[in-house]
């Protein structure tokens, strides 16, 4: 059936019973591909009627529909012409696991980051009344990512225009990991108090009555329009009323009457609304439901018994970084852990089995996170926010203006740093030192492995000033060919000695160059390799020892511009020794998805491409 | 008698009648101090009262007390022991115009741009409790930070803590132009449903009747508690109460008995609590009261008529800019401009006098503002965002993940960029270059004056992706020796020809690269001038035709790291040829407040220094 739905319009023809055959095979496509792929699952397997229903009473493409965050839109896809493509999901060249442009005109606006949807959703509205047009704009927003701030501020913008716009509220009580703040009481709250919703299933339990029902429903159905705004007047919808829109719901968000009936209603209103919609994440397949959080994003799994095909061998950086955390907190008082609603991502999860009360999470809210930071510091504690390097783009004002003018002593543990892989564009971290360097007073660091991120998290808690420290999810240690120096700020380490070229490695690329200086060993070029994991400050004295005659190459998982090797050569420039020959690193575009070998090749940084650069280079081949 | 407030505790000892001649004597210093110094004054007369009561009714400095945004700080640092020093306001090492943790104890934690003050009480408060302390933490934010975001994920955050958390929500009914969205319209409807306060007015004015009122007063007073409670538990205080906070208010913000009754009540309550004060901005100075957003931020002016000392001579290159925007706009309906919160000081009340409906305000809302910009440009529109430089830096994620990766044509317009003066660090644009090369897909220029600003402007429009244009306040016109050319994008300028070194001068820097030249001149030496608008892509066929035996020069009013030296660099050394021997631009530390000139010289920028520096490089000193 679902290979016969090629458009919206498809989905529009189905009956009931129909619909509800599709929403299994939509569910089973999902499970099978996300099981097999990776992926993210609990999040699709919630909303799939919720999609269905969207395309049913809207009429896409030329009606906006944009999904906050993204991961969500496998349903989408689905539907809209790419099931044939549906096996290739995340996989280099295939379908991406977020909304993309390039892949179809019904996705009318790219996502990865949370809350931008309703900003967007503004911008969409006011530019169809500016040109006169008259399509629906509708954005679909995760009730975690509702405790970001830009939703607030697009909806205290769009709650001032008399104009359509429609905010799905997509409640499955929980982000990734279950919701705080006190939105979500407040949410709960209207769950709970949901008289209309309630009163409106009763009346449908009576019109299932034959004969009679159906006429007793027209009946009802006149004093349904009273009924609500009866129930809706009460205090209960301050929130959304104050910001000026107006509230549906709670409904069902797993039934499509339900939700047909109410978007149909909503699409006729000509102001901003919020639809409340309910929905289990993971809805239909027992494992996901019983452990969304697992299966939020998920690496290939057994179907039937949810078990991970390949479990990782090595404990990831995060974790490794958390029990070290946990360690230096059992003896420091002033040791707070803080998250923007990713525990597990982080690894954070295991310092708060430990220390519950010192782990904060304070949802999806980057920037309220740092600032957050900077007053627990200049209040006396030290704080720990550990945040994906993409998302800490997020809180790049706070970084410079609180955390950083101050000087006050926040950590800043950038994970997932470099290429991310799969996720694709939006949440590869490879921005960061270039937001950082310039900043003055901070401490950049990147260590080349988990153990040398332990040492330097154990060396963070002496200073008194920011640090942030960049590495990616692996926790393999690299293997350094004799013992390895314990660290020191402002000093690099030297794996291999060499005579003919020297590489200079920032962080994850140790690993990488130290095969790249066993390529040009074959060649017979003597590398001398460099674990520069002290980014800012680097060691000068080592840059001082640099010889005239032997050329000097770095090499980061880092843009070139703004980058660790731009940082070298300004800093040799001012030394004035010998500056970088060639600078490796991404070059001006945006990586895409896909694993991160290939990835990596891509980019150019795979060690056999840099060794034959570097032969290139140096007029060897 | 201000003379004689060396710290809070003297405050304590004051008498109504002696409150009242304090806070008249506070207005005349402001008034006397800014209208000689420059400054904030409308904010700062409008907060006399309620900074007199929380120091009053608070145990500062022990209590922390934290002023979003810092520019309405004034009064609170003449009544901790800075009224001696109060007339070095904002000059050069002296008293800076926002708080500042170097001056005063009082100064709990540094402020500069909006909405931060709940996140770091909410870190205060934590960490308070953390510790085991017992003081309490206040925040004071007006109604237009409070459009911000990051006020929205802090209550959130905070909402949920059982502590003592209280925000002083200091409400004049506008931020800096008057204030937008929806909130606004929320916190009007409170005011006018003020049914408590004013039933309390009308309890007071009985009382004034001798003998019998007293008596009636006390009897009154006891049923206060009642009224209150009845009156707050209506359906207007949704919003707060919804985010977890207890509600009190409207409470007349210049009645400093009404103010302390009510903080004194407040500071017995040990969960979140907001306070809803009125104030009116300018309060007690007509010229302000009746032009609020002049005297927001004023140039030194006549008491007496509110005349400014000094108009500008030349319109600043905002608006410049604006009327060259309302050109092309009446050419091209997709033309629509926005503003967060800034219509004057980025020039655009201009573009607004003629296409009011084409100029979007979202208030202090960076982050949406960038990403509705992408939702308009993907919707057909051709916007142009205008935002001081250091403000960018909230929509920095926005301008990666919203703007470049989907390539839309959205139009930053950085104003303020580079060394700001006398608002000190927090409004310095130093990093914008650093933040913007590295991304794909941008284009990045940076005029030398506002007619190439204008020239770069009209070339946008033929654009199809992301541009950021930086520039400064002052919209002098460069003299060239000679005719200039018109702006191409990629191609560099050469005002003036030399043989002996190459001055290769970003934006700003064109006017005192010229400078340099001349005093080069005097030396003897002959140096090329050019005119580097186009950073990026910056133009390499200039650069590839630069001699290996000429010495080169980079010029930028921005960090060195990061910078358009470094860029530079970076592509010299890709193109093979001689990469610059020195990058001028401000080196690794936070320049402070003072005058423009006195600033660059602090930063090593000033024509003397450079050519001087140039000499000693080239060994000709």
């Amino acid at each position: 059936m679902l290979e016969n739905i090629r458009s919206s319009s498809d989905l529009k023809k189905l009956n009931n019973e129909e619909l509800a055959e599709l929403c299994g095979e939509i569910r089973s496509e999902l499970i099978r591909t996300v099981s097999a792929n990776g992926g993210h699952l609990a999040s699709n397997l919630g909303i799939v009627e919720l999609t269905v229903a969207l395309h049913r009473v809207y009429n896409t493409p030329e009606d906006k529909i944009i999904f906050d965050v993204g991961h969500q839109s496998y349903v989408h896809k689905m539907v809209t012409g790419r099931f044939s493509r549906f096996g290739s999901l995340r996989t280099h060249n295939g379908i991406s696991g977020f909304p993309k442009k390039a892949e179809s005109e019904y996705d009318c606006f790219e996502t990865g980051h949370a809350s931008t949807a309703i900003s967007a959703a503004t911008g969409f509205a006011r530019a169809r009344d500016y040109r006169n047009e008259r399509h629906h704009v509708v954005a679909v927003v995760g009730d975690g990512a509702m405790t970001g701030g830009m939703c607030y501020e697009a909806l205290n913008d769009a709650g001032n225009l008399k104009t359509q716009l429609t905010v799905i509220l997509n409640d499955n009580e929980m982000s990734i990991a279950p919701n705080v703040g006190a939105l979500s009481s407040y949410l709960t709250h209207l769950r709970i108090s949901a008289g209309w919703q309630s009163a409106k299933k009763r009346v449908r339990r009576i019109t299932d009555i034959p004969l009679i029902g159906k006429t007793l429903y027209r009946i009802i159905h006149g004093f349904k329009k009273v009924i609500k705004s009866l129930v809706l007047r009460n205090s209960d919808i301050g929130f959304f009323e104050a910001l000026g829109f107006q509230y549906f719901g709670p409904i069902d968000g797993h039934d499509i009457s339900s939700l047909e009936e109410t978007l149909k209603q909503v699409r006729t209103y000509s102001v901003p609304c919020v639809v409340h919609v309910l929905t289990k994440k993971g809805y239909g397949y027992e494992q996901a439901e019983k452990r969304p959080e697992a299966f939020h994003g998920t690496p290939p799994f057994y179907i039937e018994t949810g078990d991970r095909m390949k479990e990782p061998q090595v404990r990831s950086s995060g974790h490794q970084m958390a029990d070290r955390l946990s360690e230096m907190a059992s003896s420091d008082p002033r040791i707070v852990a803080i998250t923007a609603a990713m525990p597990l991502g982080t690894g954070l999860d295991h310092f708060a089995e430990k220390y519950p009360d010192r782990l904060i999470d304070v949802g999806i809210a980057e920037e309220h996170a740092a600032t957050m930071a900077a007053g627990l510091a200049a209040g006396g504690m030290r704080p720990y926010f550990a945040v994906y390097a993409s998302f800490f783009q997020r809180c790049y004002d706070q970084m410079i203006h609180d955390v950083c003018m101050q000087h006050l002593p926040v950590v800043f543990l950038l994970d997932r740093s470099g290429i991310g892989g799969e996720d694709g564009q939006t949440h590869h971290g490879v921005f960061d030192y270039a937001s950082l360097l310039p900043v003055p007073g901070m401490t950049v660091l990147s260590p080349c492995d988990a153990d040398e991120l332990c040492d330097m998290l154990s060396w963070t808690i002496r200073q008194d000033g920011p640090v942030a420290i960049r590495y990616g999810k692996d926790g393999t240690r690299v293997q350094f060919p004799q013992e390895r120096a314990p660290f020191e700020c402002g000093k690099w380490n030297i794996p291999v000695h060499g005579n003919d070229l020297v590489l200079l490695a920032a962080g994850s690329m140790l690993r990488v160059s130290l095969q790249v200086a066993d390529l040009l060993n074959e060649k017979g070029l003597s590398a001398e390799t460099v674990n520069c994991s002290s980014i800012k400050p680097l060691d000068e004295n080592y840059l001082k020892g640099l010889r005239e005659n032997v050329p000097v190459f770095t090499l980061e998982e880092h843009m070139v511009t703004g980058g660790f090797g731009q940082y070298v050569a300004e800093k040799a420039r001012e030394l004035g020794v010998r500056t970088p020959d060639w600078c490796f690193g991404i070059n001006d575009k945006f990586i895409q998805h896909g694993s991160h070998s290939l990835l990596m090749e891509d980019a150019g940084l795979s060690a056999a491409q840099i060794a034959e650069r570097i032969l290139h280079i140096l007029g060897r081949k």
